[in-house]
């Protein structure tokens, strides 16, 4: 019998699954709605009740599978498989989380961040070509990430490790982030960090652009919107795609001084851009990397899209695989 | 028998030694010239000539040791256990280390880059504690350092992982670096670097200094005058510590906004500033983290000085310790 691994990314408004092969090869996948009513306390029996059901469904039993990996927005507690705290589910204090769904399937069970989780699906199947070193930076709503040094997913001493949206990129002038710091990276390189550059940058710009317009007429400008202009050729906008490109540029050069991945692999809404903006990234990068890093580390676009949760779940279950 | 391990740690001066125990603690050491006569030629054999005359001299053999440990200055292959090129050595081409000094010795042989094995050392015994999370920062000629993060060195693809001294701290109007880039960490926090500093305040400084004078005078002044008058409270001398603990406090934040390991150590003959340098540090430090990193990475000087070279390189070996 060949056996399978369970992918889970829990997310604010959809949880996602997958039936995976040992390599990685999405079989099945499907999603529901998350219930964050009730403080989050329906999360758990609904993924409990849709795994059943379809597994059920599939014709698999619990003998099918090496193992159960999660994603998890919050605070992950790795060693108890509990998250200690997840605002967007409105998890307070230490929900349980492995223990009930590994007794009702009686299928190991491992978890990790979200933002860990999807780095280590594009690491092994995406972009990051299964290369033991592979930095992930994910653009959205905020600027997440996830490092994998020697083959190690790093979570540091308390779990903070791979905040790549804290980068420091402005530390002069920079904007106020939610952190509390000035000049981090989620500040000019989110969504609305995008956002943010093109209003500093509509202050001073003098040359006709309906998107500056519509930031001086307070219209809702977003970001998408931004990156369409400029590749429509509006230079405001395509000055403000440049801006964002030199602080990714500046925040993966450093990143790579540091540890030299094999790639740096930008996912998220706002790499939906593509090469446009990967080639701007990468110029700036080429302009803050030492020669060895820039002969031997890349720029990438992430290859996954929304599958990299499930997939990089899954990837935790694998751990099972000799047991 | 208690066994023991060997610790090697190759310069371009000197060749220091060292027989410890396997937790760490050094029982005999001594060193020997390196002598780069000859495109290096006599370095592996004076090295293997002072280690069988000193175990013959303290009455040990072979089956005494778990292994040997080198650290060496330039590119190391740890898999031939080779030096492809280190010039302080006049090593061109590649050099066989590892074989020579195991077919000679007869003891298992690993090697590093003698940044990284320094790293190894202050994590294991110095100011690391032995956690599994701590960047090392050495402070002299250059800047180097070394990565250890879930418990493993960081060697990144093309080995030049835990490069901290090309993190871009200066990305507007930074010095030329001798990496080709601007703004490096190495151009404002090495020996030289802190006298660049010096030199670029200077031009703008209108208070009294012996330090600014000296500058000002074309005499010569190094890094460590410059740190000696500073805590003597030359205001001009001040300034310029200041300015090289911002662009310290900002690199240290910047890894530990990465990585957020248990500690950044600060060691190198700079670093012999100590608390004066180290709480200065920490103000940037504290103002470029986000909070998780505030409240668990630590800012430390380094403990062990010039044993951190045999130390480190002396725990290389225990990998062998199970064989």
């Amino acid at each position: 019998m060949t056996r399978k691994l369970l992918g889970i990314d829990l997310g604010g408004t959809t949880v996602k699954f997958g039936v995976l092969t040992l390599d990685g090869e999405v079989q099945e996948k499907w999603a529901i709605e998350t219930n964050v009513l009730d403080g989050g306390k329906h999360i758990v029996p609904d993924i409990i009740a849709s795994l059943k059901h379809r597994l059920e469904m599939y014709g698999l039993t619990k003998d099918n599978f090496v193992g159960i990996g999660m994603g998890s927005p919050g605070a992950v507690d790795r060693d108890s498989n509990t998250v200690t705290g997840a605002f967007n589910l409105n998890w307070k204090g230490t929900q349980e989380v492995g223990s009930v769904i590994e007794k009702e399937l009686g299928i190991p069970f491992a978890i990790d961040n979200d933002a860990n989780v999807a780095a280590l699906g594009e690491r092994w199947v995406g972009a990051g070509e299964n290369n033991p070193d592979v930095v992930f930076m994910t653009l959205g709503t905020g600027v997440g990430g996830g490092i994998i040094a020697d083959g190690n997913l790093i979570h540091g001493v308390a779990g903070a490790g791979g905040e790549i949206g804290h980068i420091i990129v402005e530390p002069q002038n920079g904007f106020l982030c939610t952190c509390g710091s000035y000049g981090c990276l989620e500040t000019v390189a989110s969504a609305t960090g995008v956002v943010k550059v093109a209003r500093l940058l509509a202050e001073s710009y003098e040359g006709d652009s309906p998107i500056k317009a519509a930031i001086d007429n307070g219209d809702t400008v977003t970001s998408k919107d931004i990156f369409m202009a400029a590749e429509s050729g509006d230079a405001f906008a395509d000055s403000v795609v440049e801006k964002v490109s030199y602080y990714l540029g500046l925040a993966s050069a450093n990143i790579s001084n540091i540890l030299n991945p094999d790639s740096v692999v930008i996912g998220g809404g706002v790499s939906a851009a593509g090469e446009f903006l990967r080639s701007r990234i990468e110029k700036y990068f080429m302009t803050f990397t030492f020669p060895q890093v820039k002969q031997s580390t890349k720029v990438k676009i992430a290859e996954l899209g929304n599958d990299a949760g499930i997939i990089g779940a899954a990837s935790l279950a694998r751990q099972f695989i000799a047991e």
